[in-house]
């Protein structure tokens, strides 16, 4: 069988500071056969995909890291000259597993490619609705939406009439963390770094208050003008400085769910936070997460959110950048903030 | 009636950076009735008590700071002029409260002074078990009991063969959690501020590891050493350049209960934390709590603690110092750990 041009996005080199496109080489020098061979031991239960959606997550950042830090024993690193990977919606072209049959649409981890090969099936789940857009499945039904489902239900315990915070409030994550908060009857406030972003929260995510961090200079302060309460749950994203004026204005036994902490990603050495007596002196439950330990809820997360998206009671904001070639352009405006809503990648028509 | 001299030591002027014994002052300037007055409404349920043990606690150098920053809003600042007030034991000499009744012992918050008519009864517990030393009510019976014992069972959720770290291990709190956590089939790791220290949490408190942190200049290398398995929990006295250390060293879903932050307590600009990131890589979970929450449990750890005191399976190590007048050295030693376990004052023989 003919081969076909398989356009990539290849990692180059290990990053320091902020990641910049030029770590990133776009080529259409590879090429694949779209047909999975039927004899090779090690294709024996891959699917061949063709990508429709690429999603960029802050998590790719960690991934860029030279090996031998402490996150390398958590997340394998990339490697300089293969292609990036990361979540994303394809169709099936082929099959070596029964699970799987050609014209399946899937969504998990793929590569940043026009056709991959898929070995580890375990991440892989079906699409089993098409009335929502394709593209949600690297959002809002798919790992940042499970992200803010567990992160908000599971590990904030939140009660209706609570007092919370959302940093990053119009990310990926974020602006769903508010949406689920606002449903459950909680006041909620978000920030975010820019005008666009902040008028966002508050006119189509229906955030109580929301506020541009960049135009702050006291967020202590600020955060007591929007919290003269304190805060019951803060959700954090950020880190860092974010992280030390939130401690001061947590109310007693609040809850802070650490979902990342992408202020801190590019420096290499992360701020120091200096409020943790905060946390006896308020009895302050304070819990890492990954949504790797909660994927087994995916089926009751979808129970709850398909209605919500149908009825317009959820809304989800996202940023399509078009185009395998302007993938990195894309991840590396994440680390500055550029998109608005989900950064998303799409690679190809369905 | 005759009124009889009153020995005190009072606070003089809020306290910045270590304290120091000239902080306080001790004098027998003041003079008491050892007689409740009939007439007089405050005293309408006060009980008036003869001081016999009073506690050295941490928390005391909390309540030295000048009123206004972050915590004066969870602890009520020492008024300087007044006799300091602390955890203590003694002997009810007149009551106006049913609950109380001349010849009672008693625990809870007194004041640094030979007699005190306490009018905050809340605290007052009355001692029903004399058959161990009247001092270990300001101690494994008393709040730091507690303290180890719902910070270990309750914050911790411990689980037999996990591996415990604890820092400032022999004093008060942390000698007790380690054997709590001993009896429960953990492996157990103190570390101390001299050898005396790590010979005695070896020899007499059952550790299996103690290191002497003073001589250690690379505490993650040192955990990794004692813990090639990493963390299971920690349980958190001391803060800052600590917490970083354990936090590279912690297990997946490990625990860290926050008790306090010594190290922390003298400094105006509390050492910045820098490896929080570690929460999300590995699903940690930190608790910040204070005993209070959890007094409740009181009988019930009774239960469980006098038993063990009796049938010598839990030790408990007291540094006593002799006489009131000998209270401000021994407050202040607690904070360059000079203290050998608890630090305990006695006032009056019984």
């Amino acid at each position: 069988m003919a081969e076909v041009k398989n356009k990539q996005v290849i990692f180059k080199e290990y990053v320091e500071g902020s990641p910049k496109e030029s770590d990133m080489n776009f080529t259409d020098a590879a090429s694949i056969k779209l047909k999975l061979p039927d004899d090779e031991d090690e294709a024996s239960k891959a699917v061949l995909v063709k990508n429709l959606y690429l999603s960029c997550d802050p998590v790719m950042r960690i991934l860029m890291r030279k090996p031998g830090d402490e996150t390398s024993a958590y997340f394998t690193p990339y490697a300089p000259g293969s292609p990036l990977s990361g979540y994303g919606v394809a169709k099936v072209l082929d099959s070596r597993n029964s699970n799987f049959k050609e014209g399946d649409l899937v969504w998990g981890t793929t590569k940043w490619e026009e056709y991959s090969v898929i070995t580890a099936l375990e991440s892989l789940h079906k699409i089993q609705h098409t009335d929502v857009p394709l593209s949600y499945y690297t959002g809002i039904l798919g790992m940042p939406g499970m992200t803010a489902y567990a992160g908000f239900n599971e590990v904030c315990s939140p009660k209706k009439g609570e007092y919370v915070f959302i940093s990053a409030a119009s990310g990926a994550v974020g602006q769903l963390v508010g949406q689920f908060a606002k449903l459950l009857g909680c006041y909620v406030v978000g920030s975010a770094g820019s005008k666009e972003k902040v008028d966002l929260l508050k006119s189509k995510l229906n955030f109580d208050e929301a506020f541009n961090y960049k135009e702050e200079h006291d967020l202590n302060a600020t955060l007591k003008r929007y919290f003269p309460e304190g805060i019951d749950i803060y959700f954090e994203n950020v880190g860092g400085k974010f992280l030390d004026a939130v401690l001061l204005n947590m109310r007693v036994h609040g809850r802070i769910a650490v979902c990342g902490m992408i202020s801190q990603y590019n420096l290499d050495q992360p701020e120091g936070v200096t409020n943790l007596m905060c946390l006896v002196y308020k009895r302050i439950h304070m819990q890492g997460f990954t949504v790797r330990d909660y994927f087994h809820l995916y089926p009751k997360y979808l129970d709850y959110i398909l209605p919500c998206i149908r009825e317009g009671r959820v809304v989800y904001l996202e940023d399509i950048a078009q185009g395998l070639e302007n993938g990195p352009a894309a991840l590396v405006g994440l680390f500055s903030g550029r998109n608005v809503g989900k950064q998303v990648v799409s690679v190809s028509q369905f």
